[in-house]
């Protein structure tokens, strides 16, 4: 059982693209890579089977404020973890809980020692700290966990993006002695990554990256991108931070976005990427194919019974006709949920695979820009 | 293409349950056989590869009153019916819509003519007659048919009931008058099954039986019971059907029920059951399983990591713990009425399946007794 290893097999030669693998204790991730997210150990409306054979995904993401609260710490260590609970025996990282707790605004209170928040399911309060989260993560058992930071808002000042960047370094640094001075607890390597703030600030950002890059963790991350800022501004700092982080480690763009952001993102070196999008969208009728956008609700596709998507190898996209599963989201039928989520997973996983080959292949750039056109097409 | 035949193949020495082949144009069916209900098109939070590969299910249902108002009869005329419009390619039986208009109490009307209803969507009016029923369902495109009956309620008085089962006597002439004189749409031959009614009356019943028999249909159905009667009426009503009816037949008991019920009437010589419990009471957290029923809701399955059911061979039922199970169904998780859904209609697949092989193999009647009491085990 080893820490998390980083190759970097290829580097594009008209963008700042990479193609990499990532070896953790439960297999290996070719990247780039999109990470569905299982919120509460489900990715919503889809099964463990059709994530393997149909989305072919190979890391998921776990939520660490939903697993704390339900099931809780308890059943998961009874379990044996996260892995042994769900089932799924690839990859897993979870995210801090930071990002979930913020978003409780009004019902939390940010201080140095930490976050007090109250339950969104009874009400109850309780205390994430730096310590106790690596705590709660070592007993979800992912394979990489995420530190704790504070996630300011989209148009943050520079005084508060700054204090925040400070207090996020000094969490940071309580998050690594905790982690450092306790053990793994199923046997294989948990990866600490930590995560790069400054709000849209180059400065900060570029002293984030130094004090990030200067623990040498095995992967970093970028949060506090993507949260209302102008999408411009979001790619700006999105390169700033490539830029700054080491080359040799994998780069995690936490929470972006839509297809073309991602492809935007990985040609500036991002390696990893997370969202809600694919499934939340597809849960709201609108589907990402390769030919372009489509809200499936819209009476255009009453009787049109062509393949959802026959550009992916997804048994879903492929069996179901798009007149099909309009008529099962007009009728509210679970079905539709499901297939929009595997879908839209499907492509997503399709794209940062396409992505790869094309940076392997040399001519990234120039597909990029021709896919940005056809991917955000509404049809 | 041909009309449905069927082979009566075992018949067991110790009761009336008996093991036969359906052929239809879209495939075989192995009686006794339970049937999926696919409400509106789709199996509820059951993809038809799950149904195919997981439940094994050998046949499903179609709502007529739910695909007649959505997606109504253009879009599936347009799609080459159910079966195109879908993706099963396995049989279909589709019923009258009678069931469903007579249950929306105070918004229909029943007369000679047909019934009049409001569409619970929208609130249009509509008026299913038996010629219109029968149109309806050759759009629709089912393997097997049903005819337009009235089906009383269960505590209904003699005159009621006679007077009902008089009407449906001579809905069932018009019925067979429309569908003789219409032809197959999509080439291959659809089966009208006429249905017996006569309440709680053994000689209503006996009187029902003769002329829906003399009707010679391929295949006959009995309605009317489960709605609700005592179950041990059920059972009486429901023998006395069977044993009026041609054995030759197969015989559909519409509507029923739980484990035990199915077991009791394969006993007296039922062949086909369609019933919304394995998925309705699944999504509810109610779970069959080969030692007993499950309420996965309860706390004692908490940090019970053994799967869902290992008696069975279905991926789902051995890959999910109950734990996990039960933790989907607290967080209100999609893929938690999936996976109860799922795993109710492979249980129900399995029950008929097993008691085929008990036929068979001569032992129906002991295997039957034992099992009744194991199912009905609260665990």
């Amino acid at each position: 059982m080893a820490a998390l290893q980083f190759t970097l097999q290829h580097q594009d030669a008209g963008s700042k693209a990479r193609a990499g693998r990532i070896v953790t204790d439960h297999g290996e991730i070719q990247t780039p890579i999109f990470m569905p997210v299982g919120t509460v150990g489900s990715v919503k409306a889809v099964s463990q089977l059709q994530l393997e054979a149909e989305v072919k995904a190979q890391i998921i993401l776990g939520n660490t404020y939903h697993l704390y609260l339900r099931p809780g710490l308890e059943i998961l260590e009874a379990a044996g973890g996260l892995h042994r609970f769900n089932g799924w025996q690839r990859p897993i990282l979870t995210d801090s809980g930071g990002y979930q707790v913020f978003s409780l605004a009004g019902t939390r209170k940010i201080r140095e020692e930490g976050v007090t928040f109250q339950s969104h399911i009874d009400g109850s309060k309780h205390l994430f700290s730096p310590e106790y989260v690596m705590d709660i993560q070592r007993v979800i058992g992912g394979d990489i966990i995420m530190a704790f930071d504070e996630c300011p808002p989209g148009g943050s000042e520079y005084a508060y993006a700054r204090n925040s960047m400070e207090m996020t370094h000094r969490w940071l640094d309580r998050c690594l002695t905790r982690f450092n001075s306790t053990e793994d607890k199923y046997g294989y390597t948990q990866n600490l990554f930590p995560i790069v703030q400054g709000g849209t600030f180059k400065d900060l950002r570029q002293q984030s990256c130094e004090f990030i890059s200067s623990k040498e963790a095995t992967g970093n991350a970028i949060g506090g991108l993507s949260v209302g800022e102008p999408e411009p501004v979001m790619y700006e700092i999105c390169e700033w931070c490539c830029d700054h982080l080491p080359a040799q480690k994998p780069r995690y763009l936490m929470g972006v976005g839509t297809p073309w952001n991602i492809l935007e993102c990985i040609s500036m070196g991002i390696d990893m990427f997370d969202c809600v999008m694919p499934t939340r969208n597809g849960r709201n009728a609108m589907l990402f194919t390769t030919k372009g956008v489509i809200n499936i609700d819209n009476k255009k596709w009453e009787k049109d019974f062509s393949p959802i998507d026959d550009g992916l190898e997804c048994h879903t996209s492929n069996y179901y006709s798009k007149a099909y599963l309009r008529h099962l989201m007009k009728s509210k039928e679970i079905l539709g949920l499901s297939i929009a989520s595997i879908h839209n997973l499907a492509f997503y996983l399709w794209l940062v695979t396409e992505a790869r080959k094309h940076i392997i292949a040399g001519d990234f750039a120039s597909w990029k820009r021709e896919q940005v056109e056809v991917l955000k097409t509404r049809l």
